[in-house]
């Protein structure tokens, strides 16, 4: 590899006058530079990105914090935010902080240590203190898939209406007792999805003048195998469902296998609503219906919408934009009309 | 936040003698060193990471290039990886490269240009070229999911006696005629995986003195629709499978969709099983017998692997380890004994 005293030697000029050209000083006439560029392209040479980074504190370095990418629906966010980065020259660098609160300023504390250049985060959670601590460490952020009031830019859906529509969807289909399994609520925190979602959901069987129905809300872990639990003991109850809406579609899925597990069958006896459109949903059978996000334009958006404040730091300060995309009612086999 | 100038002052010395003091130059006396130590904790300074990058040409980040994290397998790997980084205190750069060879040679100039101490890589291809580059750059590699006869650190599973097993127990319950959905064969190249599960596959059949048909053989991209199509032209062929072995998960998902959309059920009129142990197997009706990769441990022990191997670097070389973990036959509801 060749390397900065290369190119001084073949441009007869000193390796400091290399290394200020390369830094854009003002003491290098523009033909020195013209020629000690011309030689570093020839011969191949590019300043090393970490020393570069000392004289721009710059990084081109995006933090990454979601709270678990072994979970399909991250996978295609991180995707999208990746892909995006990759044709901006900028990497990201991945942290999994499961949602706990602790992990997370951890992972922003070293990743401010690390100079990275802004950071995406992705939280079930988007708290004060999380605004605070962005604020205060003057790190650009972005938050995918959560929107917030404070002064934040996000790329989200509208978690209340999408919720609205879903269960819309179900009413149309004549269903009066529909059940919902939701994430952890949080003190009923308006900053979680779940509760976004549980909003939509009441506010729909209310309009329509159905009952809502306490023993119809379970809350689960976002996984398949909580939802399952949870599902179970709904079908187990004194008041019996005819639709499950689960607020994501790994819950869906368990929804359906108690179901199945309860000796009853979905759609026939019960219909199941999920929540994301991951992959899967096309996979399993009954093929999932439910409220599509964008999740890898989500990522995309977040991704582009951050390198853009980044770069134009500097030109002056920018309002924090606020990205709802839409959502998208996907309609396979997995709710039907209701026998009278 | 307290810099090198504040703990200069306190410690009545100058920046450069700070700096050596965190270098670990010579030239600093025990006692001073202590004193610009206690200080520097007691005002909570801590020289920069990327500063001290350049003195010790350390990052302590590690490259990963996988082929693509929305593929369920991945997540799961990756999650391994950067738990373990995490406790190591190292961090991890992801890196989508789509099994293409020209996308992963540019990650690896990338990740070289940023001084990554290390690269975790995970291709469906270990080929001679991949491992000249990691020689020529001289960057620690250890390859997750992939053996190789070529002198370079890994930690996979026997893809050849896993794909034995699972065909031996299509054989045990009584199926002659078991066709394969593998991936892409590469001209046969002994570094893919596809062959060695497809050699497998077929040992089996040939040990047991049953047909091998070329009709059976279909070739898909390890996602559940190319599965779908191979299986559907498979059923519509000539020689009618009793059961099919397809080596991901996602692909025999696809499968079952195929054999419910032409009208037969899964186990009942043919057994399919997997092979990855993702998640979705114990979520989809039937559920999916398979064959288990420890997919959390083959990221989180090559992430140890290659922090070791950074770590040792300087006090001599050491041979590439090469692990081999144990498979696992996972039997669920998705095969069934033959009828006749």
């Amino acid at each position: 590899m060749p390397d900065i005293k290369d190119v001084a030697k073949l441009a007869n000029v000193s390796i400091a006058t290399v290394s200020r050209a390369f830094n854009n000083k003002p003491d290098v006439s523009e033909k020195t530079k013209k020629k000690i560029f011309d030689i570093a392209k020839q011969i191949g040479y590019e300043p090393s990105i970490p020393a570069r980074t000392l004289t721009k504190r710059k990084t081109n370095i995006l933090g990454l914090i979601v709270p678990d990418i072994s979970n399909p629906y991250y996978g295609e966010v991180v995707r999208g935010i990746e892909d995006t980065c990759h044709i901006y020259s900028y990497n990201v660098i991945l942290c999994n902080a499961d949602n706990r609160r602790e992990k997370e300023f951890q992972y922003i504390d070293i990743l401010k240590n690390r100079w990275v250049d802004g950071i995406i985060f992705h939280s079930d959670y988007f708290l004060k203190e999380h605004f605070e601590a962005f604020k205060s460490k003057n790190i650009p952020v972005v938050l995918a898939g959560r929107a917030t009031e404070l002064d934040t830019a996000y790329v989200a859906i509208d978690n209340f209406k999408a919720a609205y529509d879903a269960v819309n969807y179900l009413i149309s289909l004549g269903h009066e007792r529909i059940g919902i399994i939701h994430g952890p609520l949080d003190g009923m925190k308006e900053t979680v999805d779940s509760v976004a979602r549980l909003m939509g959901y009441r506010k729909a069987l209310e309009e329509a003048g159905l009952n809502v129905y306490d023993e119809l809300h379970m809350e689960a872990d976002f996984k398949a195998k909580g939802a399952f639990l949870a599902a179970k003991k709904m079908l187990e109850g004194r008041i019996k469902p005819t639709a499950i809406f689960a607020i994501s579609d790994m819950m869906a899925m368990g929804a359906i296998n108690a179901i199945y597990d309860s000796g009853l069958r979905c759609p026939e006896d019960i219909s199941v609503m999920g929540f994301d459109n991951i992959d899967l949903c096309e996979v399993t059978r009954p093929a999932l219906t439910t409220i599509a996000q964008p999740m890898y334009e989500i990522g995309a958006i977040a991704a582009r919408m951050l390198i853009k404040m980044i770069e134009n730091r500097e030109t002056g300060s920018i309002q924090p934009k606020k990205i709802i995309l839409d959502h998208k009612l996907m309609i396979r086999d997995s709710c039907s009309r209701i026998k009278n």
